[in-house]
């Protein structure tokens, strides 16, 4: 379980005197209140924990945001921004004394500009928002986190988000071009542009992936790509998951790079195949689907070399897609794959690690050893090719004891990514899940030079404060009794 | 011309005590003095510009540099950080009362991985010593400055430079996996790893491209490639810069992105023709570079897309290289570009600036325009895929109010950048050339949370303090009387 900061005091007794200032900045029905309609803003996506917040405020333009955050940093009042809720580590939880930021009603598509392959939209626009209303005219936008149908660009800002695509489009931050924002004071300001690249800091990198702490952004610039000819998919079954592994390296090594190349473990490929019925090879220890994109002669050239790669590795088997409705198929098992693991076990924990590729088959063993060791099963499905690992340990939510060991086995597998050279995230961000792992991967001093940027902005740590760092050491934020 | 800070007269005065200091910190040969020896650091690519530091230190080890730093920072010294000193926005130019910081000294190539496809190397290994030592294994490090043979890879951080080739394999910030760094307090820290993501902000990024402003990189841990089976180039030719521009957008609109996509205008065609003989057409009045990479079938089908694509621009002559030895011979004259536009005009000034790509043929046809109400020459030459701009305007040197014009007309075409939604800097950095400009591209407000996040590093403005922003206004920096 984890900390969360003491609620402020004079905060909570002024309650009544921020609503109605909250109110007279937003007229009408953008200040939410009553706890039923609270209720959906007490949590995330990390649905372990729950908190009901001050107030939830919805504003509609960029102007309402910068007049509700300077009221609540003139109040000492803080603010969690959040998109569609969906943060995977918490990013969203909400504090006793704090106002929920909520930026859906900011869901405007401003321009789209084809001559210079750009979009710009508002913070609450989903993610697929974007490509649906471009992919009449034969473009996308590519970071493609599962959740795509319902988070927001916003939010994707905020955690730098990947997905399965991203080994060749790179993550969010590889896609933005400029964003508009908004400090605690109610400053607002521009970063990037509609060019690549920057003058004076990177503050665009900077921003993108700093949970909401830094600013509240409004409005982003996205990178569009013109859609390709068409995609397959192949899947290649091995004996082993190291076997496996070692197809990765040499299929990275050969300097090929796929669209996606997803893998999964044996417990992974049996569930998927119970809930999707996709054909999976239920002998093989582990599989990877590969997807390749172009025209049909780029297609055949790369999935060819594919095939020739992956057969060095005896493998059981090699399916190259002839058709989009073979590649669906392909496809099929691995999108349902969470929904697959929660038919096998209601509740289970995702990871979102991630290690050197040539760690792989190292880190696979340790983990299937550490399964062995806590008595909890592991399903491992992943993105390969970045070493984006998302192991999902099955526990007993009726058991307080067996969560715990699900926790204790999750953290130990974030110290092992660090340990062989990794990082404590993948594209999942730190939130409060990872906070208290900080320390392992970062010295004090590192640290606290990340803190002082985050006073650079918000000096009084009232943006989403009890995220990204621990909170014990931190004099700005004192723990809950 | 250009203001420095005031010299800190208590630091002039102490000079023998601070110099004392610094050779009891680095015996032997690392602390030059004699003005003969100090002479080299007086300027760097800037030519323009040129001021004696109070001293040069060479060290040798990370360890070192934390030790200098400490003690500069312990007397108030200013620091200026150099590599090869290849800047061309004189990021790189001393100070009267600064010591220089030369790197070159850290020049060991710490660790090639190929399973992990990376290579840890000090700031002081040159770009192209990186891909020297691992080519033989069929690897290389992508970004590619004109400068590779001499500038070094903490200063490519430092400006995060790009090169030809920048168009498929970014720039700096996109081959970074990590890096050691010290603090001018002399905290030795690391950031990113050999991993693909980050947990906490991007201060890898924030670093990148922080012109020796926030702290002294030591140690790059850099993503090194599989080279292509090989690559072969086209010349296209083109009866308009307007045409050539419009062809540029068909072919990054068309998806295909090759490795580079090169402009010249019709002076620099001439220019570079009559010093390569590198058969360029004399009646175009603008040429494209393209260059693609892969299997020759690979190349072949990208080759063949492209010459569709060109061939509905009615383009004067459509050359593909069939042989490596024609792509060498189309890329001559472009290589010697700088060199044959000194041969017309011993004087020039290089700009770079980057604009969205679709703005191409309207900005073209201003910088012509000022051209003429200049009444300076200028040669166009630059990454057109990626929209970044480098007009060499020609001057007379023994002219002081020709050199005047010269830089009012590189300020109004950086202007005009600005003005079409782009950006001042390209992959030269801002250094002191484009401090002044700042102000065009920034509100106030966003320059101050610039300069915030400067002194969550360096409070005192110890490091590479008199570039990247204007002096007047920093209360830190006192203009020069």
């Amino acid at each position: 379980m984890i900390d969360l900061p003491a609620p402020k005091p004079d905060v909570l007794a002024r309650r009544a005197e921020i609503l109605a200032g909250l109110q007279a900045l937003l007229p009408g029905d953008g200040v939410i209140t009553e706890p039923a309609r609270v209720k959906p803003y007490e949590t995330d996506g990390l649905s372990a924990y729950r908190q009901p917040p001050l107030a939830v405020v919805l504003p509609r333009t960029t102007e309402e945001v910068a007049a509700i955050l300077r009221f609540c940093h003139r109040n000492g009042v803080r603010v969690i921004p959040r998109g569609a809720g969906t943060s995977l580590s918490g990013g969203a939880l909400p504090l006793a004394d704090a106002v929920v930021l909520g930026m859906m009603r900011l869901n405007r598509i401003l321009e789209v500009d084809y001559a210079n392959r750009l979009a710009v939209v508002e913070a609450g626009v989903t993610n697929l928002g974007i490509t649906n209303h471009i992919a009449g005219d034969g473009f996308f936008y590519a970071p493609d986190p599962s959740s795509q149908l319902a988070c927001m660009i916003g939010g994707n800002v905020g955690m730098n988000s990947g997905g399965a695509h991203c080994l060749k489009y790179g993550v969010t931050a590889n896609n933005l071009l400029g964003l508009k924002a908004v400090t605690i004071e109610g400053e607002i300001f521009e970063v990037g542009g509609r060019h690549l690249d920057a003058a004076g800091y990177d503050w665009l990198g900077l921003l993108t992936g700093s949970e909401g702490q830094l600013a509240v952004v409004t409005e982003v610039t996205v990178r569009i790509l013109h859609a390709p000819e068409g995609q397959r998919a192949m899947l290649a079954a091995f004996k082993g998951t190291e076997i496996a592994g070692a197809a990765v390296d040499a299929i990275i090594a050969s300097g090929i790079i796929p669209v996606a190349l997803e893998f999964m473990d044996k417990p992974c490929i049996h569930a998927c195949e119970a809930f999707a019925h996709a054909g999976y090879p239920l002998d093989a220890e582990a599989m990877l689907i590969i997807e390749v994109e172009g025209s049909q002669q780029e297609q055949d050239m790369l999935l060819g070399k594919l095939k020739e790669i992956c057969s060095r590795f005896d493998p059981i088997s090699l399916k190259v897609a002839q058709t989009p409705e073979e590649s669906l198929a392909i496809w099929k098992g691995r999108k349902g794959a969470f929904g697959a693991v929660g038919r096998i076990s209601p509740d289970y924990l995702c990871m979102d690690g991630t290690i050197p590729t040539g760690e792989l088959p190292h880190v696979l063993r340790r983990i299937g050893e550490m399964s062995t060791e806590y008595g909890l099963q592991v399903a491992n499905v992943f993105h390969a090719g970045d070493g984006n690992l998302h192991p999902l340990i099955m526990f007993d939510a009726n058991d307080a004891a067996s969560f715990r060991k699900a926790e204790a086995f999750g953290a130990d597998i974030l110290k092992l990514c660090v340990e062989v050279g990794g990082c404590l995230t993948g594209e999942h961000g730190v939130g409060v899940e990872k906070r208290d792992l900080m320390p392992v991967q970062f010295t004090p001093f590192e640290l606290d030079q990340m803190r002082a940027l985050k006073a650079a902005f918000d000096p009084d740590w009232l943006l989403n404060p009890a995220k990204v760092f621990p909170i014990e050491g931190n004099p700005a934020l004192r723990p809950a009794a």
